[in-house]
């Protein structure tokens, strides 16, 4: 279901940590060329003009207008975007667990035990499907082995050398190549408008962090995500911070407006999302006072990418498409407005 | 021992409201102009030359300079500040534990039932001390219930209001009067050079974040602290968040290199801080790899501020002040080194 490369040497280079560095090269050189690119240009080359690209446009221009009814100062040009869904796809699943099942799999040789062990022993099968049949739990125990256990800086290494070197399954693209090249324009073109841009995501922190500062432009104090526990140790070569099999925060739902406000600390006046796990997040976001602009992404190209949406396992939409009519949310019909699925 | 203002009507204008909206204008005004200032002049007018200053000075000019071996990319350029004894004082108590004893005063007519129990009653019958000898149980009851019980945005207005009003009772200044003119100057330098500056203070992130941006030029965003519990609400009138009587994260020690990973992301190349609650802060900065700066703020002026360290109960330097030599830190002696302590 998913390809483990992890056994495979890499073409050139068979040294993962040199991997990781060319692709964090790679990456950096391209978001430039691409910043630079549409600055200058027209805004949002890869939607179609149709209502939503009007929205969005018409929203920036009145935003940094002085003087205009929908001016928004500065400091208050806070953008939020949902990451699975919304800025890189997210079928057949989750991109965090297909690294996660690749994990299980590569550190099989050190867990003889796993061989009999649920959810393990469906994975080490080959069976996907019957390991998340445990449903929560069975999720819970994949990660926490998969992104315990280690220290940060020893994590963040295994996530870069899988985001280097795995392919997903139907497209056969790197994950970070399944970015949604119409969202990157938005990151860009806000961002040139003064907004500052964050991820708010159901996503682990440190698995984001990884990759959105070159795959999106945005910093790794801008990325809010879920989180499992750490501790700060000193050790004989100096102080660490360990990963702890223990949840800390799930950053969904009701948990993203709570996030928000701990992390930014003020009132999003922007929010993207494409699933009802981003419902609070527009909520909140756009019933604030002054102009607000709320939009949601719904998957409706089964051809170029997928369309799901209220009967989806992963990134439902359901409770959200229903209320944005009423809240007035931009709804993007990805088949019709944007010209461009990836890069 | 802490000037109760509630009670007063404010001078011309008795809505506490406009009165928190003239502190913010009038804060953010006298910012602007001490930012645009210094950063035209020498650098750190107000500290004499000596190896401390110089030794902010060498860092910064190195990593600036593109080839220079103390060179740091911009991105990189992550500088974190303690707050309480760093930014501002803390003597005799710390000023939000003032706020919350405040709070319990001006609440006191909604509860009846505080004039018998502890740590309350010795609140009300004006005996600070005693109240505080139930310990952390004590400070735990007395911020709980002047912090919990309402939306974020009712507690913001609260704190506005009486960062607005209340007076230190040594200095009669205002609280936000009280911080340290040396320490506004390296925010602004280093702004001016490319830093992010971020605060990572044991104080309340919320309580922190209502001045942090007028006073300091620090967003909410670049604010970390500690938490209580928050829950989305979705009530008549909008959503909300509320504050719940639950501590969330107590940002202190070695609660303080946990807060930065999860928040910032990276690891900071310059670590400020003036007690033993910033040791593991300033141990997890000064350790990375690359240029690193610590420094300590040692308070030894008893005539213009406060003279404090090993005993204290306050602000308690002790283990840091040991390791600073070992560490290459640069220890602050606020007598020698600063020429003046208030804006």
């Amino acid at each position: 279901m998913v390809s483990s490369v992890h056994s495979k040497p890499i073409a050139v280079d068979d040294q993962p940590r040199h991997a990781a560095m060319r692709f964090r090269r790679l990456w950096f050189a391209t978001s430039l060329v691409a910043a630079s690119a549409s600055a200058v240009a027209t805004p949002l080359p890869s939607w179609n003009d149709g209502a939503a690209r009007r929205a969005i446009i018409a929203f920036v221009d009145a935003a940094t207008k002085e003087g205009s009814p929908g001016y928004v100062q500065e400091a208050e040009r806070i953008a939020v975007f949902d990451n699975d869904g919304t800025l890189w796809a997210e079928q057949p699943m989750y991109f965090q667990l297909a690294f996660a099942i690749d994990r299980i799999r590569a550190m099989a040789p050190q867990h003889p035990e796993w061989q009999t062990k649920e959810p393990f022993a469906s994975i080490l099968r080959g069976d996907v499907s019957a390991a998340l049949q445990g449903g929560e739990r069975a999720i819970l125990d994949i990660v926490m082995a998969s992104h315990a256990g280690m220290t940060t800086t020893q994590f963040e290494q295994t996530v870069a050398d899988w985001l280097a070197t795995a392919r997903h399954p139907k497209t056969g693209r790197l994950y970070t190549e399944m970015v949604y090249q119409p969202m990157l324009e938005v990151l860009t073109y806000l961002r040139a408008n003064g907004f500052k841009t964050f991820i708010v995501s159901g996503g682990g922190v440190d698995f984001l962090r990884v990759f959105a500062e070159k795959v999106y432009g945005i910093p790794p104090e801008q990325v809010v995500g879920s989180s499992i526990e750490t501790k700060f140790e000193m050790r004989d070569d100096g102080p660490a911070l360990v990963r702890l099999p223990k949840l800390d925060f799930i950053d969904d739902k009701a948990g993203k407006p709570v996030a928000i406000h701990l992390h930014i600390g003020r009132r999003p006046v922007m929010a993207f999302g494409n699933s009802d796990g981003d419902l609070q997040m527009l909520q909140w976001t756009t019933s604030g006072s002054g102009p607000r602009f709320g939009l949601l992404v719904h998957h409706t190209d089964a051809e170029r990418e997928w369309a799901y949406d209220r009967q989806s396992h992963v990134g439902k939409l359901d409770l959200a498409l229903d209320e944005a009519p009423r809240r007035s949310w931009t709804v993007v019909d990805m088949k019709a407005d944007w010209a461009r699925i990836y890069p």
